[in-house]
């Protein structure tokens, strides 16, 4: 199993561990500390001993930051984790503030004495973050101190070492691009930025630029490291060498030069007195690489991570690996839904049900020769109320019994050496009610909206999110969260820049991968999403049109409950999208799957109305 | 007649005086000069001493900026300007720049040379505006001079004297309320944004925030001025007695001390050594009030004008005089149209509908007692191809016949004290094509889309234009303007913040007006727009729903050409809207016309298969 569904956290080892920091601050002269869920690289997914914020407050959320002062202490986390934060951290140490209302800046803003010293760790926030909290603290007379050591590593006496799983080669035949002409690519980015250097701070593209990967953290297959591309002269790689089989080792050397982790500051200001203008994206790129060159004579280019868009934009061969990742992927899941479908009401339980989707992918994966590596995100499960938790992760407490008259919530994703998946279905048990037929038909009309959309060259995320929402707005209804994310190559689920949301203020492009994922959540009753994958494709003519124009093909090919659908609300273009998109699902899978999974398939996919 | 036909400009005047700044420019030791089409308030239109550019190039649009170099000359205008600006600039003098691509600050980092220095009007440039020139000029070693004198209002020796029009009192039961109580919710609004004052650049600012109203410039009630708010402490107006009659100078001396306009450097000046913390808008103020501020040991606090946001949301007063407005100028309208509708097809050319549109609207204000005070900006009245052209301007070398087979464009407004109309309309001459009707309902469909829209607190409009393009987009279509801009309360006729284009950041809030006008244009060909005033009406819960909802209110009320309407293209809820809108049109306007003008009003607004 990729996953678990343990209860992370144990609540009476955080006071003694909170006591001894607030110790330590003292005896530094600080009156506070801030430990961000965040690893150097700002990733998604860390590895164990960067869960320093799980480990000091028992907070196991994705995104967070503890503010630890002597005599109070603040926890921030966003809307999603309002609810699990105060089961997890000792609420009679903490208040709960709120990530996005008042974040840290305007908190300290507001809140601190002039004259007060926060330490940070300036390894574990970004240029940007650091700006905004060096602002705040200024217009109160405050001080943010960086520290030369996380405090965290000094108490933790067990933290786990960093991971070393070994690294290896993404066959072109997968990648589609060779990484020396994708490094020439970027290098000669480079000098049109006025840079002569650029650090990627993000093993994304570290991975996407070197066509490496590796499995450093859990669901995304990173080798954690950091790059220095020049526009002139030797790249170099900073990835610990144990990691690298002598293959990968050959392949690299060929690309870069090599150097262990711990080289990264010297050879950074080496460069940096060397007069190097070194770009750095301020929203990725830690504190500690700025004053790094700052501090040592060279200059920093303020500019986006050059591999963000080429790895946005998926090329021929990323794109047919995504396809057969998600042919194989939804034969997976349709063995699933079948198998679920047959299984008396009440008789199963959310966990059981994601160990059995995994075992779906594994055996599919086995069969097809393209195994299952991971999955890409803990699976959220959820049945009835659960499934109105937006980011549900079961666990054998929370478990749920799937009853009859509930709705079930199954988003789930998979990592295939040809590709990622993300893919939520939302299944009637037993007999639904007609506002839950009326909700899910509301939230594929949404789904709709955005699949059959054309749009013109220059369109961004955000010009479109609200195609999502039209039919909930009418009804008086909304979601709170965004359409959809970027979507990696055999990468992160989770991928910038591109994403269908208000904040969605990159193009659209050609190529790029995203979700389509709109959703209803009636908070202790049900929750419904649907969640396809969808391709941004070239723009074409239309006929007796002016412009050329992109759409989306849909990539997931999975049956959406008819059960829950009703077609009276749906307009003569919806229906017939969906009917097409069912006559396709069966034409595509069916050759995949046989017997009683083949029955179900047909009856699944039958047309309506 | 409140707009005139003549061609703006004799171009044989332009290059001695080109040659004449160019001696300027030697003298005194300058590379160049940039001329904005701009006043010292940023105004849309300006007062004729303050066309300078003009004046310099031919150039008659209302945007654009001139860049005259010892030996080059550039003008920067955007995408609608391209063609109009190559017929009235010399070309053998000047290269045409694309505003938005290439701005004056992009084009100087990529062409100036290094020392070289170019001379600018503080008082014409923003404070943001300078920010970027500066910086671009920096990168490549260049020098921006701010001057103490424009040039131009050395040779221009015929320079128009400022406007002296009186100013008047806007009266309480149309302003809602009275501007001791809009001065006391300002001044609050700048303790908190840590200001001791504002300084309110923007004439549309001071006439709200003072209830007055004057007739300095062309189409919009302003009264040119600059007004500085206290948080503390009386405020201070600066504005030419001369043009105070005698009863609003004793009214605005109950609020503010008053001030001639030549003191307001010396009072900002002793404001700003007293230590003052004086707010502008950067986007507003020209640079030198911040260069006033700045240099005498004062702070520039950069905060948004605070008239703006209350300004922007209209109050019941203000909301019911909009729909008086909107009733009277429907029926000017009306009678035009049912005019033009029994004119021999041929026998009209497009300055005669102006003309004759402007007295229909003269002759119902009068009838209504609600005076036609000006038109709120030159009408767009294009025939055929010139409806093409998306900011029209007809005179007497371009005015065209109105033929059969043709579509007329008629996009118009009116002044009248108690609120500002802007409205367009589309008319088949004679017998339209397929095409024309085909591309007239999508248009249509993109205004009805905006008009049935029901959106959540916190929308903002860029969230919601795609709506007006979706049928566009699905038939290869688009249109190269924003759907909608602000609309002022007998004020400006485009008025920020809100707007529905890309560039919407602003909340959607209760109050707001704002035009719903989708087009299309067929270059050479015809143009089609059809625009409605719209209210943003106060969040209403809907029948099962969640959250509630805002709408729009439709303030226009004139019939949309039913000839070019293909019903078939509609959707039951379209039509429903459309055949609703015209019952609701007969009903309140109706009793306002009689005669011919009510059968035509009767057969425009019957209802649709």
């Amino acid at each position: 199993m990729f996953q678990t569904f343990d209860a992370k956290s144990d609540p009476t080892l955080n006071p003694p561990r909170i006591a001894a920091l607030r110790e330590w601050l003292a005896a530094n002269n600080l009156d506070g500390f801030l430990v961000p869920r965040a690893d150097e690289h700002q990733g998604e997914y860390v590895a164990a001993r960067s869960e320093r914020l799980r480990w000091l407050t028992g907070f196991t959320g994705s995104a967070g930051v503890a503010l630890i002062m002597r005599d109070r202490a603040y926890i921030f986390v966003d809307g999603r984790y309002q609810l699990q934060v105060r089961g997890e951290v000792d609420m009679s140490i903490f208040t709960v503030e709120n990530l996005i209302e008042t974040p840290p800046p305007v908190w300290m803003r507001d809140n601190l004495g002039k004259g007060a010293r926060i330490g940070f760790d300036p390894w574990l926030h970004t240029v940007g973050d650091v700006k905004a909290l060096k602002a705040s603290a200024e217009k109160v007379g405050a001080a943010l101190v960086p520290l030369q050591r996380n405090p965290i590593d000094i108490l933790w006496t067990d933290q786990p070492k960093p991971p070393l799983a070994p690294v290896e080669i993404h066959p072109n035949a997968l990648a589609g691009e060779i990484a020396k002409d994708k490094l020439a690519r970027l290098a000669a980015g480079l000098s049109k930025e006025g840079a002569t250097h650029a650090v990627l701070t993000d093993p994304s593209s570290v991975a996407w630029t070197f066509n490496i990967r590796g499995n450093d953290v859990p669901h995304t297959p990173l080798a954690l490291g950091f790059a220095i591309l020049a526009a002139e002269g030797p790249h170099l790689l900073f990835m610990d060498k144990r990691k690298l089989p002598r293959e990968t080792e050959a392949y690299l050397t060929q690309l870069t030069d090599l150097y262990q982790p711990g080289a990264l500051e010297a050879e950074l200001t080496r460069l940096a007195k060397s007069g190097a203008r070194i770009a750095l994206d301020s929203a990725l790129a830690a504190d500690r690489l700025r004053m790094l060159i700052e501090d040592n004579g060279g200059s920093v280019v303020a500019a986006t991570d050059p591999a963000r868009l080429p790895r946005a934009t998926k090329n021929q061969a990323e794109i047919a690996g995504a396809r057969a990742a998600h042919r194989r992927d939804a034969a997976a899941v349709i063995k699933l839904l079948c198998w679920l479908d047959r299984q008396p009401a009440g008789s199963l339980d959310e966990i059981t049900v994601v160990t059995k989707l995994e075992e779906s992918r594994a055996t599919v994966g086995r069969e097809t020769q393209m195994p299952l590596r991971d999955v890409s995100f803990d699976t959220i499960s959820g049945a009835g109320p659960n499934g109105a938790i937006m980011h549900y992760r079961v666990s054998r407490q929370s478990n749920r019994k799937i009853n009859a008259g509930e709705l079930f919530l199954l988003d789930s994703g998979a990592q295939y050496q040809d590709g990622t998946t993300d893919i939520t279905r939302t299944m009637a048990i037993g007999t639904p009610t007609d506002e839950m037929r009326e909700r899910f038909t509301i939230v594929l009309k949404g789904m709709i909206a955005i699949s059959i959309l054309r749009f013109p060259a220059g369109t961004r995320g955000q010009d479109i999110d609200a195609f999502a929402r039209i039919a909930h707005w009418k009804a008086g209804l909304d979601f709170a969260h965004g359409t959809g994310h970027g979507v990696g190559s055999y990468l992160s689920v989770h991928e910038g820049p591109q994403r269908i949301a208000k904040t969605g203020t990159e193009k659209l492009l050609e190529g790029m991968m995203l979700s389509n994922e709109p959703g209803y959540y009636k908070e202790g009753h049900y929750g419904i999403r649907i969640e396809n994958l969808i391709l941004v494709t070239p723009a074409q003519q239309i006929s007796g049109g002016d412009i050329a124009m992109h759409g989306f093909e849909t990539l997931t090919l999975v049956p959406i409950d008819r059960r829950l659908v009703r077609s009276d609300l749906l307009s003569p273009e919806e229906l017939a999208w969906l009917n097409a998109y069912h006559a396709r699902v069966m034409d595509e899978i069916a050759p995949m799957v046989g017997g009683e999974e083949l029955k179900w398939l047909e009856a699944a996919t039958a047309p309506i109305g």
